[in-house]
C-alpha cells in the first residue's frame, strides 16, 4: 500500500505558503522547503527600507504560520536542480522525493543586464535588500550632516528611485516624508528639507498598471510631496556617485550618493534550471510557460506559479502580472487541483479574479484601481492599511503594525530607524 | 570673546548619553560621537538574541533621543586618537576640538587572548552580536530537523554558554524556554525537548556578583527549567564542532555546534591609545586610571566614564564595577563637574550610589540583590521587568517592548524569530 502522496513545494512566499495551507487536513505528506525560515511580506518591505518597520515586523517564521498543521514539514534549505524521471527535488544538501511538486520561487532583483548597477544601486526584494536601502539612506543624512564641501553635499541629499512602479511611488513618498517631516529637528548642520529626491520612469508616467486619470493623480500628490518627476528617461549608467539619463536623446547627470532600484524583476533562476532538466519553454522574461492548469506541458506533477509562472487566463494571450494576490490564489489552485485529481475528479483552467490594485503615495494618500474604476486620495489610502493589515501573517505582527502606523501618522516619527550592519559598509 | 564651553562626548551608551542630557541647557557646545546612529540598551540585548525581541525595539537614534537639545551635535564617527596638546580629538574621517572631552568608549567581548575562539563562539556586545546569536541559535534547530545521523542531530541539540554572570543566566534561561516551549511543536523530526543547555562556569558557583543564597536560588530555578550547570570549570578550546573542558584537572568534550560567549568584556582599545598619547595609566584589564573625579591624572580636561574607566569609591580600593547604572551616574556627575568648574565652584569626588542588581532567570523568575538583602521569585521578576522598561529609551520602543512581553508571557511565543542575514552563512 503506497503512503500519502508526497507533495513538495518549493518557496515560502505568497504561492507556496498558500498552497500549503490549502491543503491543510488533506491525507497528504507535505515539505515546503525554502531559503530562510520566515514568510516575508513583500508589499511592506518598502516600510522597512524606510525605517517605518522592523524586519521581524512583516516577516513570520514559516514554522511557526504552519505549527498546527500536523501534514506539513518544514525545511531550511536551497533548491537547486529537479531530476523529473526520478521525481527527485535535489537540494544544495540533500534531495527530496515528490509525487506533485510545486514551484513557487519567485522572482529577484533584475538590471537588464546592467550587473554591475547592483551594487551602487540596490533593489528592494529581501529583507537584507531593506536594510541595506534603510542604510543607504539614512547614512546619507549622516555623511550630509558632516560634509563641508558644498556640492558633496548636495550629492548626499540627493535622492535616485529609478522605476515609478508601486515600489517606486511608495519610497518616493516615503523619502519625502522622512526629508520633510520626520527628520526636521534632528539636524544641526543641514536642512533635511533640502533634500532632492527624483522619481525616474522611462514609460510617461507613473503607476502605468493604472488607468490615466490615477497615474495623474498620484503624480500630482508626489509633486506635492516634493518628489521630482522625470518621465520618458532612460537610464544609460549608475555609478557610485551618481546617474546618467538619456533624455529626449540627451544626456545629463544626476550627482547622487543614494540611488535605489525599482525599476524591474526576473523571475527566479529556477526557471532556467527547469528549463534544461524537463525541457519547459520560457518566455522572453524567464518565466516559465505553463498549461491552463499550471503544470509543466508533458510533466502533469510539476506545477509552477506565481512570479515564476508566464500564466494567462482562459482566452486572453496577457500574462497576469507578478503580484501577490496571484500568487495566493495560484497556490490555493494547484492545492485543490491536486486534492481534485487524486480524487479523479477534472480540474477547470485556472482563472484569476482580480479585486484591483491599490498603491500608496504618502501620508493619507493613495490610489485604487477596480478595472470598473477607482479612486484616489483619503479612502484610497485607509482600503490599502485594511488590506495590508488583514493579509499579514501572525496576529501580533498585525497589531504592532498598526501601533507603529498609529504613532507614525499621529507624531510623524518613525520608530526604526537604526542603522544596522558592519560598521565600515559606510560610503 | 570666547565661544561657549566646547564639549565632545566620544560614545553614545549610558555613560555618554547620560552626560549628554545632564548638560541641557547650558551654555556650551557638545558633539556626541558615536560608531552607530543609536543608543543601545545593553541589558536587553540577550532579549533580542533570544527572538524576543527585534533590534530596533532596543535602540533608538541618538539624534530622535537628543533632537530637542539644541546646544548638542551627533556625529556618526570613529575616534581613533586625540592631540592632548591642541586638544584635538582625531576621527578616522576628520578631528574636532574640544575644552573639555569625555570618553566613554564602553567595552569589548574579550577571549582573554583566545581571539580564535570569537568565529566559533560570538560574544554579546552589540546589535550585530546578537542577531549572530539569533541566527546560530534558531539556526540549530533548522539543521537537527534535518540531519539524520543521531550524534550531529545530538550536537546540533547542544548548547553551551560560557559564563555564568547575568547576561549568561539571561541566556541560559531563554534558552532553555525555546526548547521547551517557544518551539514545542513547531517541528516534525526532532523534539526540541530533546535539547541540552550547558552553563560553564569557572567559579564555584553561578551570579558570582550576588550574594551566596541568591546563587544558590538562581541556580535552582535553572536547573529547574532543565539547564545542566558546570561550575568550577575551564575551558580550554573552543572550535566549530564543541568545547573542551578542564574539570578537575581532567579534559572533557562537549560537542555542540552553538557555543555563546559571556565569560568575559574588555574596555573598548581607545584605553591603550590614551595611554599611549597622554601617559595615562592602565589597569591589567586595560581600564583607564583615572582621578577621584574622573578625570585623568594631569589633564583635568580629559574624562573616562563607564566601562573604559578604573574608577574607586572614595576610600575603597574595588574597582566600580561595569554595569549600567555606574556608567549613567558617572555621565551625569562629569556633566555637573564641567558645569561646576566653569562657574569656578569646587567638585566633590565621585560617589557610586548603588541601587541594587537584578537579574533574570525565566519565566517569572528572578534575583534581587539590594546590598542590605534581596530576594528572588516573581516579584524579582516583575520589578526587573519595571526597571527595564523605564529606562529603555523612547515611550514608542517601551509600549512595543511592553507588548512583545505581555504576549510572550501569555502565548509562550516569541515574536522575533526570523533568521536573517546572508544566505550562505549556515552551518
Amino acid at each position: 500500500m503506497p503512503g500519502p502522496h508526497r507533495i513538495v513545494i518549493v518557496g515560502g512566499g505568497f504561492g507556496g505558503l498558500y498552497a500549503a495551507k490549502a491543503l491543510r487536513g488533506q491525507d497528504a505528506d507535505i515539505t515546503l522547503i525554502d531559503r530562510h525560515n520566515y514568510h516575508l511580506f513583500q508589499p511592506l518591505l518598502y516600510q522597512v527600507a524606510t525605517g517605518s518597520l522592523s524586519p521581524g515586523e512583516i516577516a513570520a517564521p514559516l514554522r511557526a504560520i504552519l505549527r498546527k498543521q500536523r501534514n506539513v514539514r518544514v525545511w531550511l534549505g536551497e533548491a537547486v536542480s529537479i531530476d523529473p524521471t526520478a521525481r527527485n527535488l535535489i537540494l544544495a544538501d540533500g534531495s527530496v522525493p515528490y509525487d506533485s511538486l510545486i514551484l513557487a520561487c519567485g522572482a529577484r532583483n533584475h538590471y537588464f543586464g546592467n550587473d554591475a548597477w547592483q551594487a551602487p544601486a540596490p533593489g528592494l526584494k529581501s529583507l537584507e535588500d531593506a536594510m541595506e536601502v534603510r542604510r543607504k539612506v539614512l547614512y546619507a543624512f549622516e555623511a550630509a550632516e558632516r560634509e563641508t564641501d558644498p556640492a558633496l553635499r548636495h550629492a548626499w541629499l540627493t535622492f535616485v528611485i529609478v522605476g515609478a512602479g508601486p515600489t517606486g511611488v511608495e519610497l518616493a513618498g516615503a523619502f519625502a516624508e522622512i526629508a520633510h517631516d520626520t527628520l526636521r529637528s534632528d539636524f544641526r548642520s543641514i536642512n533635511p528639507e533640502e533634500a532632492q529626491i527624483f522619481l525616474v520612469e522611462y514609460a510617461d508616467r507613473v503607476l502605468t498598471t493604472f488607468p490615466e486619470n490615477l497615474s495623474a493623480a498620484a503624480g500630482k500628490s508626489l509633486e506635492r510631496l516634493g518628489v521630482r518627476i522625470r518621465t520618458k528617461v532612460k537610464v544609460t549608467e549608475i555609478d557610485q556617485e551618481g546617474v546618467t539619463l538619456s533624455v529626449a536623446g540627451a544626456s545629463e547627470r544626476v550627482d547622487s550618493r543614494t540611488v535605489i532600484w525599482a525599476a524591474g524583476v526576473a523571475p527566479s533562476a529556477f526557471g532556467e534550471i527547469l528549463a534544461k532538466c524537463t525541457g519547459a519553454q520560457l518566455d522572453r522574461q524567464g518565466r516559465v510557460i505553463v498549461e491552463s492548469d499550471l503544470t509543466l506541458a508533458g510533466h502533469p506533477e510539476i506545477f509552477v506559479i506565481g512570479d515564476l509562472a508566464h500564466s494567462t487566463d482562459p482566452g486572453s494571450a496577457t500574462p497576469l502580472p507578478g503580484v501577490a494576490p496571484v500568487a495566493m490564489q495560484q497556490g490555493a489552485y494547484v492545492a485543490h487541483a491536486i486534492v481534485s485529481r487524486l480524487r479523479g475528479q477534472t480540474v477547470t483552467p485556472f482563472r484569476y479574479h482580480n479585486k484591483g490594485n491599490l498603491a500608496v503615495i504618502g501620508r493619507a494618500s493613495g490610489v485604487a484601481d477596480f478595472g470598473w474604476g477607482g479612486f484616489h486620495g483619503l479612502v484610497a489610502w485607509l482600503l490599502w492599511l485594511f488590506v495590508h493589515l488583514m493579509f499579514l501573517a501572525g496576529f501580533q505582527n498585525r497589531l504592532l503594525v498598526f501601533l507603529r502606523w498609529g504613532f507614525q501618522y499621529l507624531t510623524f516619527s518613525r520608530g526604526a530607524r537604526i542603522i544596522t550592519g558592519e560598521a565600515n559598509r559606510h560610503a
